[in-house]
């Protein structure tokens, strides 16, 4: 894998050198970003990007800043590949900022422009940030008996105490050597998950549980990736019962408009959504426990009945309910039964009868 | 434990009974919150409560709700702690809220609401909020050779990968069984901790990690303060040179203002800072990657510049150079000298000559 990133990289480089050897002046063909060359793939189920192109040439004075920037991080990420090393988006940024000749010009102002230019790379030559050895902070934890090899070490994540496996950013390099789940799980807050280890739902009901603590991190997304690939493990998906909820299952099933390049290692399309919904409002009388939207909410409800992968009329019906009751539901409202209802009825009902959302 | 909780729970109940069977109006005592009634212990060198309470009474019409509030919330806490359950403080807000009567008014409208009636009851009856099994939410990782017992699972958090283990939110159960290391780190960044992972530093220089990732949740502060106090070891913490950094550290070392009245089980006053400080910046040439000061920092200064557990000289002096020089400069910064200099060079050399803060 990683012979192949070098490859890819030292490709980019010697058609750069061989443009200047013909004394032509050197570009590099980056894939346009943003919404104009981003399409919802039907067949496969997730967002992807289209074959728009431009060209980023060293001799355009409107360029020339991002294609030394382009090639500063280029090399940067060969030199991590070849000595097998990893750097974080930040250190990347402040290893390569420094002022250029005796100018004040700093190569890099700000974070900003760095990490443009790694998802520029990232398109250009096809891999992942986390396969050039680049990775984000990360977040998240999972819990679940299931058998992990990261170096030397090997360990059962269910064997953890109630702590459970802390995600790094980049699990590239990790291998999944047994599992005794039948599904994973995927939940929202880091409450919910505590509560469903104290239940030792993910033991009694042999599911893996993965808490992404808000919007789920790369390392996450990457890890879901992995597990429903190579060990063929089911994804149902746990969020709060409001616009955002969605649209974090909605990045774990196919990929967000920004990274629709990597939808391919990043989503899982064939995910499911178990909750929160606003039939559970009724189903299981919590209306004393919803919150009111605010105004920020319904913006965001607007915008996610327009994407195409909301469009599914169960979906839009959602979309509709909420604007039109006015409020959102969390997980944790389920308390309001009982701290052991969300393991003991609402999960194991919804999932035995397979009541998902696609 | 759990007794002693319990029996202090039971007392407060008795109380109100009892004054009712006095055909008295039940009352209770809460000590005052607020900087008021908060001081700085020169001796203990941590932030304290003073002794100034209030009363409570049922048949104060300001007081009847809160009083109310606080009957639900000792009620719950006490059915938890029976139960040997652990409850989110959302969970418990949501678990309380329910209509009155048939009227249209809540128990509680909002979790602040139910927060403040917990802190409250900490400090009515002078024990954690994790000692009444709730919990708030998790972050955080530690990782680094200390063995851990958390139920009926034994694990050493060195030997999980790169990953490390996920810090839950209520550590009061957990026990610390074996140790190889000399000290404690603690990281305020998952990305440096990552670093500091992939260098080896733990290992290689006998530290246990400790990721705070951001602000130190109280799950992180209450097991440093533990295993400082249990296992006897010094406590050194790394931060991003600026307000907030320095901030993450004062709390570490000596609590905050909100929770003085838990600073006995919460701080660590033997901690030292390693840095990032603004000496940094001339000693390892670090000027061409500091990020500029932003309103809000210079706010922050002066408001710290007053704080008595910033009165030290050495500190004064940090505080009043970043106010003249005007910038900041964060952990991963050093990644401008090279990656593994922070592991290498910065932190052995700090720390192998003592090169400490207050």
């Amino acid at each position: 894998m990683s012979n192949d990133v070098e490859k890819k990289l030292q490709k980019l480089a010697i058609e750069v050198v061989s443009q200047i050897d013909k004394k032509k002046a050197p570009y590099v063909e980056i894939p346009q970003r943003g919404l104009s060359n981003v399409f919802f793939d039907d067949e496969e189920r997730m967002l992807k990007m289209g074959d728009k192109t431009s060209k980023r040439s060293f001799i355009n004075i409107a360029h020339t800043k991002k294609f030394m920037q382009t090639m500063l991080v280029s090399s940067y990420a060969k030199q991590l590949v070849e000595n097998n090393k990893h750097a974080g988006i930040r250190e990347l940024y402040y290893a390569l900022k420094h002022s250029i000749g005796k100018g004040k010009e700093n190569t890099f102002e700000d974070q900003s422009e760095s990490n443009l230019i790694i998802e520029d790379l990232e398109r250009m030559i096809d891999v992942l940030r986390e396969q050039l050895n680049l990775t984000a902070d990360r977040r998240g934890f999972i819990y679940g008996d299931i058998e992990i090899r990261d170096g030397k070490d090997r360990f059962n994540a269910s064997k953890l105490g109630r702590g459970g496996w802390a995600v790094p950013g980049n699990i590239e390099d990790i291998e999944f050597k047994k599992s005794n789940v039948d599904r994973i799980l995927v939940v929202e807050t880091a409450a919910m998950s505590d509560r469903l280890i104290e239940e030792r739902f993910p033991l009694d009901n042999n599911c893996l549980l993965v808490a992404c603590q808000g919007q789920a991190p790369r390392g996450i997304r990457r890890l879901l990736s992995r597990l429903h690939g190579e060990m063929g493990l089911p994804v149902v998906v746990f969020t709060d019962g409001d616009p955002y909820g969605w649209y974090i299952y909605s990045t774990i099933k196919q990929g967000s408009i920004n990274l629709a390049y990597l939808s391919n290692t990043l989503s899982v399309p064939d995910a499911k959504f178990v909750g929160m919904t606003m039939d559970d409002i009724e189903t299981y009388e919590l209306q004393g426990v919803t919150e009111k939207l605010k105004d920020m909410d319904r913006k965001r409800i607007e915008e996610e009945l327009k994407y195409p992968w909301f469009k599914h009329k169960k979906w839009q019906k959602q979309l509709n309910k909420c604007k039109k009751m006015g409020v959102r539901i969390e997980q944790q409202a389920l308390a309001n039964k009982s701290l052991e209802f969300v393991a003991q009825d609402y999960l194991p009902e919804k999932i035995e009868s397979r009541d998902f959302l696609p």
